[in-house]
């Protein structure tokens, strides 16, 4: 055994002296018992293992992948076969270790029969880390009752680019809101006994043109200011278990071959002791798309070099080519010490070494009430309302219309990486196993005395607009339309979103704008809901003369949106949710992000103006807000962080929740700073006249920077400081001055900021 | 003074040791006599000196900003003018140092009556090095005449986006396209006694989306490899006199602060140890639109510590604000020696230490027929035929419709930077003062037996499609219709390319498709003519049923552009452009460069094809050429480069000249490689039936790139090499296997690859 920094007990220390060449290389894999081509399809070729279970699980395994949510397979049934898979290996490998049972759990647990919860972006328009946190409990006990162990979430990219198909399984566009999110997700998780694996690590939401896999340009100051503090707060904050790497590279370097991302800064950096597992088949790609590894042999060396302790999926490189490369003297066996000791640590503090597996669940239910509770409650708050004429919310609508392809589908509520989209789309005639209510299902229990005609008008994809005037017929003959458009999650080329389906073109998919326009031309008053994984260039929508009345953006909305959704155009529910990205203006001006310095916005400078067309932080209720009395001290030192307060209004008529937004700016930094930055958020339920004020405490991590020599640090001088109704507007204004010393940023400042309702602040009219 | 490494002789010194604070700042700025707010109406409120002009040179004046180049002005008249200011200042300041004069130059010299050539991206298209030198000969020497110094130009920046307006001013998309006709600039201008300027010092043409000014996203590998070596080559192949910093910030630090690209790359890594001038008003921006300065005095502080001597073009940092910090103490004066050692040599080295300005010349001739003979020249070879479907060269049309927004236009052959469209355009009435016939003027000379017929159609720019009926008819009446269509080059809102004309659409502007469309709907051939700044989204003008018969590209081709392409209608002139930069998609899959790694193109990981609609390298002409015989040794040690040859032989009826360019790929290395890049290239006039053999000299600098340490090397492997017609083809192919140690390239090793064509080798058929 060579030298070892891991942090492994004696036990495990003795397992590993044990340990012949192929018992370790077996605890650095996976394999994939129920993997078909049809999962991965763009590389199947190259893909599919050719090695048998039983040969691959000889010496032990690392991990099993995906048991539960590869193929629909009856939950009590797949658990009294893993039970005595686990068994198996205790009895029938020499060292008896079972494996480690990792799953997709994004959108809830990606398995059959499972609560399906609102997309990752959803639960950034929520602003509300707390439901993240009680939806990932629940998360986490069906897991554990199952006997997973480990579960591939949370996605912690920062969007960069709404091009990008997986823009759906990210929280947001700014580094804290995905940060608290992510962090919320991941000590809810945990708090079951699940281990939640960070990702992608790091920068992949970076893809040039938002192209899946594509190069990365950015240099140390983006990642650090951006990329990276995410995965510092949900390691150092969160104690997030485990790590995946980011596919793409950085400036040529890819991530799964990168010494300095995977060691130099996520173990030395940020101090990350657990395993890193590779992305689903990306030791591989180093070899086939990278070109960095002559094969596969190589990839397996570069990648365990540079920090990847566990190749996943399966066993392409980890397997045989390394232990090739090992057996020829090109490479000692020594350097899988330190990433077996890591796997056999986290086995031994998941229980593995000790478990009996003696009792496999006899029932379950993945989707009781509480889950259905949770689902809808996140699905309500993050509903973000755009543009209202005053349409909404619709009391008693006698007739309605109910238009668009979205508006009778399940499948609109659910995001790429929801069973329903990820898995079912491949098994055509197997029922969802959850109940899926459509929007059209909620609006007719919504409205039970409306008289409702429903009219699909067009698909979601395709040129195909011959219904479009049965929908306009429609609209005519009704007091109200509601037009439910927006993507169909899928993957790789199936869907308008979801991983690989990425386009270059902002527009809704297909003939829906025309839908709409036409509709909304029959002079019937026009509710637009778009269900979408994207936020779309749907300017036309919300400004001018021939925009509809309202339009509600929600991202895929989970199992229960659609009952959010009506209950939002009743006025049952009142929206809340804030836009976490900014709605772009167009693809050619991408990519762009709010967070850009004063030359990355609109300029005299330029004739090409990106500003969105609604800026992150935007949403509007059914009662209006003020905002006034922002106080801070005006002087403090640099590691000081700051406390300000704010006195928020509900000056409308109705009860409605506000989400409370400090923004800063720094006024001049010694590199450049962006024109606005989230410091801070509270949800605030506020009656009507009732007022409250809130305690925002930034601590420096959130106030530092890259300064030039590419550390964060609190630098002295002024920062403008405001609270708006979005990023993009000042309403009360305050400004404090640091002084002293830049404050590097050290490891135990990662801490995050939090904003509170003052107790007893909250004053009745 | 304090300790310097300046290189500067002893009376240099001498002087500098006599200077007081206002001299050694006078030495550091220009003086704009005739500036008025509207060549930077942008930000002309901020950016008018109020100094006098009488007041800034007192003490004396590094540099006169524009003498020639700002107003329509005669220029014997002005040289008078000029004559006498620089006896003043001989006369009537202390120390009697005349001012460094410089102009703009990029399409010619910038003034009045002066010959204006076809834009950089022409030349690039050319990819004829020699002949870029010839003109940059006569440039020169009509600078010399009229007493300017130094020219600002070339423009080196690799287009990284064609959505930046300032995509005209640059040569093309691959670092040694624009290394090679870049430097052939350099040493044709500075062989006449005047300094070129490379600019814009570093990463410009990175900005975001292509809005200009925004931040560059950027590694040091990606700066390494493509933004740096055309600047590398200038300086050390092309001993380059002068260079200025880019405007943008890179990965959050302004260039314009930056120590590290200024002074640790610029004079460090590169050598160089002229003067550094500040892009205009770039000192000023570092406080105004950066952010990262105070006030001007601490831009200028910034700025000349990082490595700026010269802030142009005015005095606004540098003169007051700069003097006043040093006066408060807080700078000491010590920190401007090197900058005044670096323009008091320049000045000696000019000659201006010594002239007697004692005769202004009494007459100039800026446009002769030597002129007017290069431009014709580099336009004929600069214009690439995209598609041809025989139609093309026509003979002898019977009745021809000239058609289009720019068939009749002078300022549609201009670039930008041309004195037409960078200064007239505000001095409307005033003749262009040299000749520039329209295409349709040349149409009338090349066909004198055809009945032509010329209606506009519509505008450049609008939405105004009234006329296209009237274009329409012409057409149908006619044998052949030609359609010019294409930019308007101007500044800032002014136009539709150039300077601050960034776009969100690829889309000919205005409803100028709608035009080619419907006047290829008349069932008349349709040839039409793109006169741009930039390449556009004109595939469907290229493939598909309703595609025009043929397509001519030519980026601004100057003032004997029509000529050319009159000549290529006709046939009195071949073909031989080719396009130096990818014909793009569409907006929405931008950035986008043909030297992507395998990732960054089309790949079955993403829904989003960035494929060109014509590649990097691409153009017809009037006969075929096939390659063969590809030739080189399989292997060589890392330090060898390589040596190859190729067959290529005209296969058509036709003479013609190609160009042969090799490309290669770098199978496996440590950081991702292009899929193609080019290695060498080499314009090959030929019979038909003719061949000859091409010999290609590659350097080791030309083959190494940044690895995982940044650090610049040729590696052990393979390189796939081959020529075809395009950087997407490979019709001839080879391979060699470099072995040994990786090779680190040196200062000595930035020499250009050659080509040539053998010695004897063209053979008649």
């Amino acid at each position: 055994m060579t030298d070892t920094t891991v942090r492994a007990s004696a036990r495990v220390r003795d397992l590993l002296a044990q340990m012949t060449l192929e018992e370790k290389t077996a605890q650095l894999v996976g394999y994939w018992v129920d993997q078909g081509g049809e999962v991965v399809a763009p590389l199947a070729d190259e893909m599919v293992t050719t090695t048998k279970y039983a040969d691959a699980t000889t010496h032990g395994l690392g991990h099993l992948t995906r048991v539960y949510g590869t193929r629909p397979v009856d939950p009590v049934e797949r658990a009294a076969w893993l039970w005595g898979e686990q068994r198996r290996l205790q009895t029938e490998t020499r060292l008896g270790i079972p494996a480690i049972v990792h799953e997709e759990c994004l959108t809830g647990l990606a398995a059959w029969q499972a609560a399906t919860y609102p997309t990752p972006l959803a639960w950034g328009a929520s602003f509300d880390p707390d439901l993240v946190a009680e939806m990932a409990v629940a998360i986490g006990e069906s897991m554990r009752e199952l006997g997973i162990h480990q579960g591939l979430a949370p996605v912690l990219d920062v969007i960069r680019d709404p091009r990008w198909g997986r823009v759906d399984e990210c929280i947001g566009e700014d580094p804290y809101l995905v940060g608290t999110i992510g962090t919320a997700y991941v000590r809810g998780l945990q708090s079951t006994g699940v281990d939640a694996t960070l990702k992608h690590f790091v920068g992949y939401s970076g893809s040039q043109s938002g192209r899946n896999h594509a190069p990365v340009h950015a240099g140390p100051r983006e990642l650090a200011d951006v990329f990276l503090p995410p995965f510092e707060m949900a390691l150092r904050d969160g104690g997030a278990r485990s790590v995946m790497n980011s596919y793409a590279e950085i400036d040529g370097a890819p991530v799964g071959a990168s010494p300095y991302y995977l060691s130099e800064v996520l173990r030395g950096r940020l101090g990350f002791e657990g395993p890193v597992v590779a992305d689903y088949f990306s030791v591989a790609f180093l070899h086939s798309t990278h070109g960095v590894a002559a094969d596969l042999g190589e990839a397996a060396e570069l990648a365990l070099r540079a920090g990847i302790d566990v190749e996943l999926p399966t066993l392409d490189a980890f397997a045989g080519p390394l232990r090739d490369r090992i057996r020829s003297g090109a490479l000692d066996e020594g350097v899988l010490d330190d990433a077996v000791l890591r796997v056999l640590a986290q086995k031994e503090r998941l229980g593995l070494l000790d478990a009996d597996f003696a009792e496999p669940p006899a029932s379950v239910d993945l989707d009781g009430p509480r889950h259905r509770e949770l689902a809808r409650r996140l699905a309500a708050e993050s509903a973000v309302l755009l543009s209202n004429d005053g349409t909404l919310p619709a009391a008693a609508p006698g007739r309605i219309a109910v238009l668009g392809p979205n508006a009778d589908s399940s499948e609109a509520l659910m995001g790429c990486y929801s069973f329903v989209n990820h898995v079912l789309a491949h098994h055509p005639g197997t029922p969802a196993g959850i109940e899926i209510p459509t929007v059209l299902d909620a609006l007719r229990a919504e409205y039970p005395a409306a008289r409702i005609e429903s009219v699909r008008g067009c698909d979601v994809e395709g040129e195909d607009a011959a219904g479009i005037a049965d929908a306009v017929a429609a609209a005519s003959r009704s007091d109200l339309a509601i037009v439910v458009v927006g993507d169909r999650a899928g993957l790789f080329g199936r869907g308008t979103v979801g991983e690989g389906n990425d386009v270059d073109d902002l527009e809704l998919p297909g003939v829906q704008r025309r839908l709409v326009e036409e509709v909304v031309a029959s002079g019937t008053p026009v509710v637009v809901l778009v269900l979408s994984g994207r936020p779309y260039a749907i300017g036309w929508a919300l400004d001018g003369a021939a925009a509809p009345a309202a339009v509600v953006q929600s991202f895929f909305p989970g199992e229960e949106g659609a009952d959010a959704l009506a209950g939002i155009v009743s006025g049952r529910v009142t929206p809340s949710g804030r836009l976490p990205v900014s709605l772009p203006r167009s693809a050619g001006a991408q990519p762009f992000t709010y967070l850009h310095p004063r030359l990355g916005g609109r300029s005299d400078i330029t004739s090409a103006d990106p500003t969105p067309v609604r800026p992150f932080g935007f949403g509007l209720t059914y009662s209006t807000f003020a905002y006034e009395d922002l106080r801070v001290a005006t002087q403090a030192t640099t590691g000081d962080g700051l406390t300000a307060t704010v006195t928020v209004r509900n000056t409308g008529e109705a009860p409605a929740t506000d989400v409370v937004q400090l923004y800063g700016h720094d006024v001049v930094g010694t590199t450049t700073r962006p024109s606005a930055q989230l410091l801070a958020y509270q949800r605030v339920p506020l009656g009507p006249g009732e007022t409250a004020i809130v305690e925002f405490r930034v601590p420096p991590a959130r106030l530092a920077y890259a300064g030039r020599d590419a550390v964060r640090a609190v630098e002295p001088g002024r920062v403008d400081l405001w609270v708006g109704p979005s990023s993009a507007d000042r309403e009360a204004t305050a400004s404090v001055e640091f002084t002293g010393e830049a404050y590097v940023i050290g490891p135990d400042d990662a801490r995050l900021a939090t904003a509170s309702v003052l107790e007893g602040a909250v004053v009745s009219r």
